[in-house]
Parts: structure tokens; C-alpha cells; sequence
């Protein structure tokens, strides 16, 4: 469902630690097979010594099926070292994606018109909400829509609705898990089994204002620009890998009412551009850290 | 030596506890001497339930000297309560300003620059600097440099040391003492002295990144924006109310060391504009934030 | 429908030549019937000759029916000049806005959105297309939708169709209109008919690339950044006075088609911001310019 | 004099046909001379049917002088076409550039600075100018000055006098000729002379506003947001191959004479940014457009 006028391609992306002709390994594999290459991004990390790359070729350049271009490309990685990580998609394979969601409309409503229109390279499989309210506007997209509840002050009901939620994302292989303003805090068993897939929009620019009421937070203090930031969920609250961050000026006019406002739309941008370039694998983790070939 | 096509005018600026007729108090007193209003602000803060205005009136459309109009708007500001801090200033008086500098020659050069060509309404009437690196610079201009040696780890050194600092800024009376990046901590007596009126350069989106090495703090972070915040200096290290703020994108691509040669320009742009608001009277504070009318 | 939070005010807005006295006649009659302003604005354009200014009152704070508050204004207004052009609105009375479309549904949809949770002060009645794409969207919001066919090559046939339109519009006797995305050009009975109401968003950063297909004509010029400008419509192509514009940064890696996709997020939040300001009496038109008390 | 930190590093730019195996060829040529790549970017226009790179290689991973190099390489790019375009510098190599200046400063002052301060790979060799004015701040910062007089109507005489700019410029072999806000139009003869080395900065958002009193135009237009472009000169006014464009908001507050001001640091910063990657060898120009590696 994505741009019908992007052509097929196929996305290689690895990272390995950084010494002289991994280009020309790369590169020279991709010319062996045919491959004409439309992007190709690199990035030397001088800091942590590592090497990161990513490689889009047309597909209907290259004879071979994507299984043995798999087959032949493990050897020339093998030579990159042990450490040496890497992937190859097909963009003509449909991926899947499952929004989290609570109250909010705004990240849901434009995550669901970008995909219907084709601006996402993914399938949004399912919504899953703590709440009822967003159902009727995920359903009017024709996207199935699953209620669990998480009981306030119970833990044994809260450790049971996190495993009915992980049985419903789990059910749909998805490529990413999307917290569209979803306040629950994924407990740590999901933050490991979901690691560098699932991606939360934090409303303010992190490492400012974590927690709660970010808006309020940057009120009291008074800053001159209010902003919010894309991150993958890990275990540390607020603390991932950030992948995209955006601002707006505001001023002493603005009241905590008029920040969530204006707000919204600054997430709403940065979270689908963290979505989108993560589906379209431009987006690398490294440590605490990622490289992003926007 | 500001710009020379700006007419000279009366700026009045207030603060008072909100309630009816304020506005209609005001602009009758200035309607009554005559004052043709040129700039006119106003911003009522629900939160702390206080009124803020800044008005600029062609002085010569008055026909009272600024005095006497000072001590007959000082009857309508008693009617405003007993809480009502007011000022009124003659953009037609030369102010004075004192920059307090280390070695860094970006924010130096720049406000050195501005007020030469008369972008600032103020003159520069000395600078001082810890270090004698940038003497010649600033001896270019034809401002006078003064050298306080700052002993490191002898606390009867740096107290003698501050206090000369003390003596030849207070010497100039001036308007503001800027710290272009000023690498000492003013201690708490002189934070009270020079209270509203020393204003420093943080590099970093505050509150983000407080205290050493914010560019290679963001680094590690892994942020996509830098940024640069101007603020009154107070004794709580880097959390006086914020006068202006800025950022610029960053990558993966940008070292800690691009970062500091990016981060010049937005530190350079973001205190100018915060020392010009101040020497306009753009900048009124209350409690631990600004209204700023730009 | 706009946010529950706000109270119900009273908007002034008022354009006159300018003269002293003005802000103390307007503000001692706002303090004469007790009116307690929350914003006030103002603005003296030297190069004019024109004063501009917009204040909301808060309508608990006044005890006066509207009809009342308007009729003992005219007085003041008169007093200002036969040139004066002034408004009083009340955010308790809802708005009415139409909606032209073609089929391109971003501009729709994120309108149909922000009108749904309370974003825009304003009811949408109805959405016009020239197409039959975006029924099921609009329907979807419960919003009607009426399809005017414009036949091509067909004079009589266009000039019935806008006849067509005129009725379908004017029947909601709507505060906007608004051209989101639509690519019918108004006939100028129309453009006067409509004038002050009718909104457009052009996919540039006006003056530059007026017309057809502007994301190829900045592709082939070869600039560094998109934009997009929303306006009012006059019967001078592209050319009515500018409400607000934004531009995003692009580079050499961007097709045409990249920049349509890009330029979607800034045609929607550009549109977004006009149709609110204008829906706030926040605009006032002089001439070909604009003031936006933003 | 540029950053003493950045190792010593050989930089290649190419540009050719767009084929399979392009960055195989030159990778591979790279890692058999034993090159550290330290930055690589590449683009594929598919428009022009052209490939763009450019490659940082650390100086001390070669053991080749660059001439042998440039020896070696010419073979690799002969097999790329006739038409491919490639040039290999050394940034131990200290580049010379001229400014030409007139009345204004700003831009003056901060290429000067920037130069001193290490931010430019690069020596500014010569300032020459129309007039007289900016000679003291020229010479301030240790630059030779030179004075070239172009008499108003006087057609030989000013044939004359960029005949002696054209001799003063060539003494130095530039690899950058920078229009800081020269105000007269080069003729076609130095246009062709400098093709590729000639930058100038206009202070509009290019094609907007071309020719004489950008900002009076913007102001007459009632735009939003100003913009500065700094671009190649070619014979035709104002039209050459942008490298740098940015702009600013404005609002309807500011007079022609605040955007003056506001303006120049729009153009101080375009200017800088575009004089930086031309030395850096960022930017390619094909046709009318240029690839910049910023």
C-alpha cells in the first residue's frame, strides 16, 4: 500500500566495526549481482569505531531471489567480522504494524490516514486501546480494533492485561509496535521481546521534562520552545534510542492548554517521520544511539 | 549609537496584579500628555494572575520633560496597588554595557560588531576577561580590556578576584553585563548586585544539559537538535528565567567537535537577540520567568 | 465544538487611521461596561497610516446583551473616523465553514480532525468536491458532501457548475471558505461575492512558483527549501493577501514526487493555522496585507 | 589556519553518467591504495541520469603522493565516460579566497572572523572594494584592502575598473571569488572567467524578489517569512546555481528597515555556510543546479 510510483527495491543495511574496504566489499558484491543502487548511505563512526551502511537496489536489476542474495551476502559480512550485523528487505513484501493507543486522536488519525493514502510502507494490522474512546474513529478506516483494560491499583490485573496485549501484537509478526500516545508503561519483559521495534512519541525534547505532564513541566520553567521526541521503548522510562526530535517557538501567551494544542501537531510530525523512516529501514540502533539515513 | 533612523522614544514598562480598567488607565494617561503610541504590548498571565505591558511613545509628541511625566504617571501607577514595578526610559540616553569574556571570540566579536554598526542601542564600555586572549580583539574596536585573574583553587584569590571584577563593572553603571561565554560561576553576592541585569549564554537547550560540556552531554545523548538558551544569571546555576532559546538539527554525522563549531552560531544569534530585548526594554521577569515583548 | 476550556469572549477587532487617543477610547469604554480583557493586540502601521487592533473580553465579565455592547460602540467607532471597519463576535455563537475539495484528501481530513476534537471554533456543515474521491472520507465524519461536476472544455457547463456551487455554499451562509486543495479556479463574481471568506492554500512559498505544478518548478530551479502560503482568494491568481506560509527544508536527493509528499505536512498545518486565525478574528485585512494577531 | 583538530585528509568529487558499478570502481580504487574513508556520500539523480560522490579519505592511510594518485585515478575515471568530471584535492593545501565588498559589514565581518578563528579551510588573501568604507575593518583583521572606484554612467570607466578587479582578483588564483554584498553586477566576461568560483548572496528566497530592494518587495507582498540565497553568479541576474538558502519569520510588526536588520543575519549565516562547503568541495554543480554534501 505504499507509493505505487516508488519502484521495488531491495534494502540492505549493516553495521560492523569500521576498517578500510568494507565499501568496496559492499559495493563490489552489489555490482557482481547487477545491482543498480538508487541510495546508498554511509556513516563512520569515529567515537565508537563502528561503520554503519545503508543500500537500496533496484530489484529488478538483480536476477537472483532475495533468498539467495541472502545466501551469498552472509559471506562477504562474515569477512566484516563477527560483530558484523545486517538485513536485507524486499520493499515489495507488506509489513505490518499494531498502534497502542489511550485517549488521544491525534498521532492515531494521522497514522491511519498516512497509511490508507499510502504514505507508510506498512499495513496498520490493528489498534489496541486501554480505553473504548478510539474505537469508532479506527474502525471508520476499517482497522480492527482490541480493547484491554489495565486495572488502576491492581498489579496482578495489570501483569495479566500486558500479556493479553503482548498475545494480540504478537498475533500480527509486526515490523514495529507504535505507542500513539499510549499511557501505560510497557513492563521490562515487553521492552526485551519487543527491542528495536517498539517506538513511543515522548511530548517533550528529551532529556527535558520525562514523566508526566511534560507541557506543565516546560510552563514552570518557562522555555521559549516546547518539542517532542521519537524513541525506541526500552526498560529506562523516556531513556531509548531517539530517532527523530522537532520543536516550536511558543511564547508568554501560551498557557499549559494552548502548549498541548500547538503541541500536538509536533508530534504528530515527528512521530510518523520516526515511523516511517524506521519501515523503511533507514533508521540503525547502536548502543544508546542511532544512526538514521534520512 | 543605535539606528539612526529610529525615532527617539518614551518606553514604558509595567507588571501589576490583573484586574479591570488597566489598559484604560494607561492609555488615558498617555492620551492626556499627548503621546502618539508607536509599540503597544500587553499579556495577561492567568496562571500568576499579573498584567505586563511595555509601551513606546515618540517623545516628541510630548511636550513634558521625561521627569515630570515620570512623577505624574507614578500617581496612576499607586492606583494600580502597592505590588506595581514600573519603568520608564529615554531611548534618547546612551545605556552602557560591560561584557565579561574568557576565550571564546564568537559572542565577543559579534556584540562588538552589532553595536559598531548600531544594531544595539547601548555602547560597550569595557570588557573583561579572565584570560588575555582576546585583548587585541577587542582593543580593535577601540573598547577597553581589562584583565582579572582568576587563581584556580585559591578561594581568597578568587573572592579578591571577583571583586575587582565588581569594581570595574559597577564603575560603568551599566544597563547589562553580559557573559559571552564567561567560564567563572558568579558567586551568590554578585548574582543579588547585578540581579536583572547580568545575562549569560548557556550552551545548551536548557533545561536540557545543565553545567559542563553540554555539546558532548548531547552527543552522548544522542539528540538531533542543539541548542543555545540566554537567561538572567542567578545563583542557581543555569536556571535563571530564560530570555530566548534556539536550536539547529544535528546528525549522526556531527561530532562533539562539529557540534561546538555549529553550536557558535545559534549561542551567537540567541544572546544577541536576548541583550537587545534587554536594552530595549523587551524583557520584563516575574518570579522565575519572562514576558518578552519582541 | 471548539475547546470546552475557553471561556466565551467577546471579540473586538477594529481597523482606523491612525491619531492619538485611540487605545484610550476604545479601552475606557471596554472598562466602562466592566469588561475584563484577556488579550489585547495592537498594531500602528507607519508606512499606512492605519491602526489596527483586536481584544477579547471575557463575556461573564460584562453585563450587557451583545446587541447592547455593539449598538453604544458604533458611538466610539464614529468618533474614530467614517474610514473605521470594526467587528464584535461572541465564541458562543458557532461558526459555520465549507470545505472545496478535488481529490487530494490531507488538507480534508486533517480539517474533518481538528473540527471533531474541538480544535477549530467552527462547525463544518459541508465539504463540496468537484470529484467523487473524498465522499466516503467526509461521510465518515458525518459531514455531508455534495459532488458539483465542472465539465471540461465547457463554458456553460463550468459557469452552471460554479452557479451550482454558489447555492450549495452559500445556504450555510458560512464564516469560511475554504479551498483545501481544490483545483478549480473561483470566477471573479465568486472571488467577490466571497471576498474575506474564501481561504486557499497554494503549494509554494508565494511570490515564487505562482500556478501550475510548483513542486516541479522548484525541483527544476533547484532551491533548498519547499513551502506553502494560505491566503484569501481574489480574482488576481495566486496573488490575494498572504494569511501565513512555512517552509521545509529539502535537498538534492528529493524527486518531485518526494517534495509533493513532503510538502503535504506543510500545505496541511499552513491551511490549518490560517483557517484558525481567520476563524478567531485574528486577521484583518488592509489593502493586499495582512495583520495576524497570532 | 582551518580547525587544527580535523586530520589532513584527500577529497574527491565526481560526477558522471549514472551506471551499475560506479561505487565499486571508485571504492575499490580507494581500498587498494590502502584509503581510510572517512566521509563518502553519493547521489543517483534519476532525472538527469547523472551519479554524484564525494569522498573523504584520511591523508596518512595513503603512502602515495596525490599526484601519483591523481595518476592512477584518471584511468579509473576514464572508464566511467568522457563525461565524467572529478577533481582530488588535499586540505593540507591552503586555499586562497577574495571577498568583494561595498558599504554593509555584516558579512564582511563574519567571513573575516570566521577565517581568523579557524572555521574556513581557507586564507582570505584580499578584500576589494567600491567603496571606502570598509576599509579600516579590513585592515583591522590583518586583510589587504584594495579600493577599485566604478564611476556611476560612466560605461568605460567602469569597464576600466573590472578589468583592475579582475587583475587584483587573479593575483591570487582564488578558489573563491565572494560577492559579501557587492553591489555591482559583474559583466558576462568575469562571470565566465570565475564560472564555478564566483558566490554571491542575495537577500531574498530566490526566485522570489530578484533585483534591486528585496526586503521592500517582501514588505510591499506582505510575506510571512524572509529569506537570503546564496548562489553561484552566471551572466544571468540573480539565477545562477543555488548552494544555500534559509529564511526567517516576520510578521506584519516589522518595517522594511527590521527586516534590513533581521535580514543580515539570514544572509551572514547563508553566506557562511555556502563559502564553507564550496571550499570543502561540498558542492557539485550540474546545470543549473547544484548536489551539496553538506
Amino acid at each position: 500500500m505504499t507509493d505505487s510510483n516508488a519502484p521495488r527495491t531491495f534494502v540492505l543495511t549493516l553495521g560492523c566495526p569500521d576498517r578500510t574496504g568494507i565499501v568496496a566489499a559492499i559495493s563490489g558484491f552489489i555490482a557482481e549481482i547487477g545491482g543498480w543502487i538508487t541510495e546508498a548511505a554511509y556513516h563512520s563512526d569515529a567515537t565508537s569505531g563502528w561503520f554503519f551502511t545503508r543500500q537500496a537496489v533496484r530489484a529488478d536489476s538483480v536476477q537472483l531471489p532475495i533468498d539467495e542474495i541472502r545466501a551469498r551476502f552472509a559471506a562477504v559480512a562474515a569477512e566484516l567480522g563477527p560483530a558484523t550485523d545486517w538485513r536485507l528487505t524486499d520493499t515489495g513484501e507488506t509489513k505490518s504494524v499494531v498502534l497502542l493507543v489511550s485517549k488521544d486522536s491525534h498521532c492515531l488519525t494521522d497514522l491511519l490516514s498516512r497509511a490508507e493514502r499510502g504514505e507508510l510502507p506498512a499495513q496498520i494490522s490493528a489498534v489496541v486501546g486501554n480505553h473504548l474512546d478510539l474505537e469508532p474513529l479506527t474502525t471508520r478506516f476499517g482497522v480492527p480494533f482490541h480493547h484491554v483494560s489495565f486495572p488502576a491499583g491492581d498489579p496482578d490485573g495489570k501483569t495479566a492485561a500486558f500479556e493479553q496485549l503482548r498475545q494480540i501484537v504478537d498475533t500480527h509478526a509486526p515490523e514495529a509496535i507504535v505507542l500513539a500516545r499510549f499511557m501505560q508503561i510497557l513492563p521490562p519483559d515487553l521492552c526485551a521481546a519487543w527491542q528495536g521495534r517498539a517506538i513511543n512519541i515522548h511530548h517533550s525534547f528529551l532529556p527535558s521534562f520525562i514523566g508526566a505532564r511534560p507541557y506543565h513541566q516546560a510552563f514552570d520553567r518557562g522555555v521559549k520552545l516546547i518539542g517532542a521526541t521519537c524513541h525506541y521503548v526500552t526498560a529506562d522510562l523516556d531513556a531509548g534510542p531517539i530517532i527523530e526530535q522537532d520543536v516550536g517557538r511558543i511564547s508568554h501567551e501560551q498557557t499549559p492548554t494552548d502548549m498541548v494544542r500547538q503541541g500536538r501537531d509536533i508530534e504528530t510530525l515527528v512521530l510518523s517521520r520516526g515511523v516511517r523512516w524506521h519501515l523503511e529501514d533507514r533508521v540503525l540502533v547502536h548502543g544508546r544511539k542511532t544512526v538514521v539515513f534520512a
